[in-house]
């Protein structure tokens, strides 16, 4: 027995708004109806400006690692080359999937601390002169290292090879929370998921597809049934889904768009940024250090924080999650216990985010971590000083 | 603006109870986290006496279908026999699958309106001597027919013919609704979903795997990812998943498994065989005929229901929901506008069954259908003689 | 366990729809701040058509009883006569509380099957020479034995005795269901409860209040504070209310608010007519008759049904709680165990009133109630021949 | 559009936890069924408890201030003296209503800053010589002015006095948060609310009624119905009420009563003591005052702030609620514009103190409000420093 809301402050999934427990508290329709059809269409509509791009998009009832999957299947071929890049667990865990289905991932190796470097992209494709490889995929956010990478560098090293390959960008932890270009920066394929940005609870994946990648999938992709995006087109352009659709978070979808568009996406960028830079700023007096090392591709997501020598992140966490009902993310794979990370996004405000950060700072103490006091302090100050 | 409960009679997704609605409105929490390792256990725990199965039970964020391709592609290799047969639309459905995945599916025809013959079954396995065929699939009771099949007699048929095939079966519109005996009919891949007799909105799918089905999957099946049973054994020992699950949703499952549990399956199941035989007898009263010539093939979770000549059953579907706001299912494929199904499964008690039998009749008056009267009355009389 | 949903037919509170418990789903809200003026102003200026009135509403975080205390005692001084009519177990107790809060009621005797003869107030009235009675209190539809009076009667009657008293009017299960003219028919002070037309959960209670009711409040009245409609005035003309409001009860009143408005205050009362026919055309057809004698009187929100000789109401209510999972009315006082109570007013629609009349003729064959059969089938006659 | 979370820390309505609301979603039933009674008569059990009391208590469906009205007008007759205590608006407000209601209350002046003087209260009494005074009524946690008062000192006083009248005590703000001994300390009338320490909205209230003050309701009282206790007494006895409950607030109110069972009293009570400490400590750094100057008394489940001189409260709160999305109390009458409340009680944990207690630092800031920073950064010291 806890009093009080548990603050949920892994970097996704986010805290649910009570808008959209509301909304999705519906008894379920009959997805091959008429009422149906006015909530399918108005969702595909109303995806495409948060997503920014004016091509399809496509909704499966299935977790962001489904839309991965889908991402894959459709457009390539058994043994196929993929340029991936290492910019954290998730891009890491997105090379495996490729490899376990059959494709040749080319892996460009990072240290967990920087974003993708266009140049190592360039240098990649300019090397492969017979075009092998199909498709540069790369993590806009990496929800395991707290780093942005610059995607318009990517495109610009893509056009600058003259090299015909997909362009494949997730962006489940991005996606409505920091800026995100699909058509501007000439995305083929975006990856995406619902309980981040989006503030649903997990379950639904998307992507967003380019005239390009729609060709490929046309003209081939692998075996596939449950991802093919050509079975979604023609029911989709009524309002209707191949298969029975995951009808109470649609009624979530619904009600997250609504209030994006409520906002504003212009003004919910802003708000994550300066939460991001709020969080920042306390993480620095603290005399912490944040795992991105270059401050442009720290993300407005979430933070991850490095641990002082001889500390563990988890015992930190556990502290934490006991002392003050608060989740914070772990480190994973080579940060395993080395950093902690703070989620910063979704359905959040300013005393929300005061509320996360005195909750670390007093974890720090509970748990005996050395650090500097007045961190949270920062954090206020930043905050009321800077106006939104 | 319609008043009262709309009354959603397809067979599936069905009526959503209350309780599971409010299960569902909970704010997610840590999906890697004390708390829900404590969920998952349960739910995992939980599932297998619905199952009727000691094995192992996954859980996937997806539709059904997915469900389907999971079965599929576990334990298939591209190119293998699997024996398929027709009994409605989602046999067809699931064959089309395998044939898209790159397997070469046997479908022994059927006319829809009759179940598995199991001769047919060990006549085409007695002539596999060399055992190309993989699996033999068959769907236990067809959504789009209304027909349950005799798993065991399709069990006799593979130990009669000494064949190491093995057995799939689709669930979905009969799980918690219709028994069904996973081990004692000894079936390898269960395919089932969450929005029928398990009373959830669509979202979850879930695969039974048999010993033998985990060997195969083990020794070799298809490239796959997000379907891979292998992935979900180490975590699913501690309550975890191998990546986001759909939380609410199994906040869902949790309240649905307590009350199944909380009726008993063997008063789950009297209790659809006593609304699908009240509904029959309306059926019947109305000088209509039921789709499933064969009585004991005749489904208790919907009843598919013959137009006379020269009737559409959609337009009678669209009078009901216009009228009587009620949503019906649709004749699909070749008995498109030659029948309309009635589903009696799920949440569901004799007063619903009573509005929904009394308006199809009213549907029936107003749409000028030729009928005899008092087809709602002899399900009443049913009813009121045949106590549970 | 019972599967399916219960059937709440007692003549309120009502089936509450899903999206009133929806709206209610929200947390509250500061009482003082302005985002509820904008909610307290939206309720009081939407609540006036609703009561076909000009004039003021007041809202009180109570039972319908305490409207029926708040209306005598802003008017009435102690020792007061006040002129009542028994027209059942409700009128009765109106009139019983009257007595308790020092008032003088004459009580016009009624044998529970006729609704109020205006002739008699006419009577009264014109005895009363020197205007002692200082309101005329009627019930409009009397709960307890579904006899609606004739309000415009009970106001000729007033007028023909050129006589100052006050009339007040019960609508507790009248308003929103049956057509109620507060300023066409002159009445004072109405009291009304939100649980049976409005479709909202007990705990709301109204007054609406006449110029003449409004000036009687100012000069006199009784001693009061919780119900003195002065204090209610000034706070809400800004959208306020005097002390704590029940804040997820007034969000459900919007909700229950639009949802009349998007019907229309015609149609739903159509609807209930309807259903009350359907409901009249069964208990002929059983061959029970109907408590109210004269067919004018009938109400259209609910069904006062006579057992015949011998026969219990309670056992057939309980037979049927039992049996099939329906709530119905009890007989009360004078009529205990004579009667059953068939609500047919709220959030309601065709298919739901079937199930009920289903359920009330199974009920009859399982508890050996002789009756005629086909009463269900004579209102499914009925609602398919009378298209709305 | 604000994003995140309402933060409601006005002394009441409290936040109301995810589970109230949840456990509130719940079809209406009947309230005359056997399914109801259950649930009345765990109520009625289950609030002694949190009474601490073995006596009666009745369930208003009502606000707050029908449970002040439910304990005058059952005991005192027209005419009857009161001895009232200043110590704030709320009794300030009490003693108007008895005075409306035609009581005759002695009010001793107190200056809002300090609690009940119980040496005052016996010099009225030893005066009251021929027991004219029939109940002395104090407020135990006056929520205008975040001052308690020590009640054991009352029922000292009027012992000492061997005076004969009632005690009657408003625990408004401080039932389930401040550590009230109905029993032990001799009360005779309680009086209580749903949206503070019981974490519900508003619309319920209640009366704790001592073997004493039932038999003063039983041999006299004032004309009542609505809230008349002996009525309830035969109803409740089975678990019923004499006028149709506000269901789905009892509901509520089951939940509730588990959730405070669950966390246990004692626990319940150092939890708010701790909140009230931290927030303390924030109001001594940033250099302001509180308004109870006796450190003995000052509230646990509020705190009422001095604001400097020439700083209005009003304009503060506006700065907060329009730049933090926060709501905090006003100053009332005597301290309007002086003084803002926080309240700091109901469904709270560390985390959420501190979004408030640095929301309202930011908005001093903002505000321009002269204050010493560092206000949060204590009261994260104190919550770091003291484990519960």
């Amino acid at each position: 027995m806890r009093s009080g809301r548990h603050f949920l402050q892994i970097p996704g999934p986010t805290n649910t708004p009570e808008r959209i427990l509301r909304a999705m508290h519906r008894s379920v329709i009959d997805h091959r109806g008429p009422e149906f059809a006015e909530l399918g269409l108005g969702l595909l509509r109303d995806l495409k400006p948060v997503f920014q791009t004016e091509g399809r998009v496509v909704i499966y009832p299935a977790s962001g690692s489904g839309a991965w999957e889908a991402a894959l299947v459709n457009v390539l071929q058994p043994g196929d080359q993929v340029l991936m890049y290492e910019t954290g667990q998730f891009s890491t865990l997105w090379k495996n999937m490729a490899t376990k289905l059959g494709y040749d991932p080319i892996f460009i190796a990072g240290d967990w601390r920087r974003g993708v470097d266009a140049n190592l992209i360039a240098d990649a494709l300019a090397k492969d002169t017979d075009h092998k490889i199909k498709a540069v995929c790369v993590v806009h956010n990496d929800t395991a290292t707290g780093i942005t990478s610059d995607i318009g560098a990517v495109r610009a090293a893509i056009d600058g090879a003259a090299h015909p390959a997909l362009m494949m960008v997730d962006t489940i932890s991005s996606l409505g929370s920091i800026d995100f270009k699909t058509d501007a920066w000439g995305v083929d394929v975006v990856v995406a998921g619902s309980q981040k940005g989006l503030m649903l609870p997990p379950g639904l994946s998307f992507n967003a597809i380019s005239e390009k990648a729609w060709a490929a999938c046309q003209a081939g992709g692998d075996r596939r049934s449950y991802w093919d995006w050509r079975d979604m087109m023609t029911p989709n352009d009524a309002g209707y889904f191949p298969y029975t659709p995951a009808t109470t978070l649609l009624y979530g979808l619904r009600e997250a768009l609504d209030m994006l568009a409520g906002e504003g996406l212009e003004q919910v960028f802003a708000r994550h940024e300066r939460h991001a830079s709020a969080t920042r700023a306390a993480v620095e007096s603290w005399g912490f250090e944040i795992l991105a090392l270059n401050p442009d591709e720290r993300s407005n997501s979430l933070t991850a924080v490095l641990m002082p020598d001889g500390q563990g992140g988890d015992a930190l966490r556990a502290e934490i999650l006991d002392g003050f009902d608060m989740s914070l993310g772990t480190g994973l794979n080579k940060v395993a216990d080395k950093i902690f990370r703070i989620g910063h996004l979704g359905d959040f405000n300013d005393l929300m985010l005061m509320g996360t950060l005195s909750g670390v700072e007093m974890g720090m103490i509970r748990a005996g971590v050395p650090h500097q006091s007045g961190g949270a302090q920062s954090a206020l100050k930043y905050l009321a000083d800077h106006r939104i």
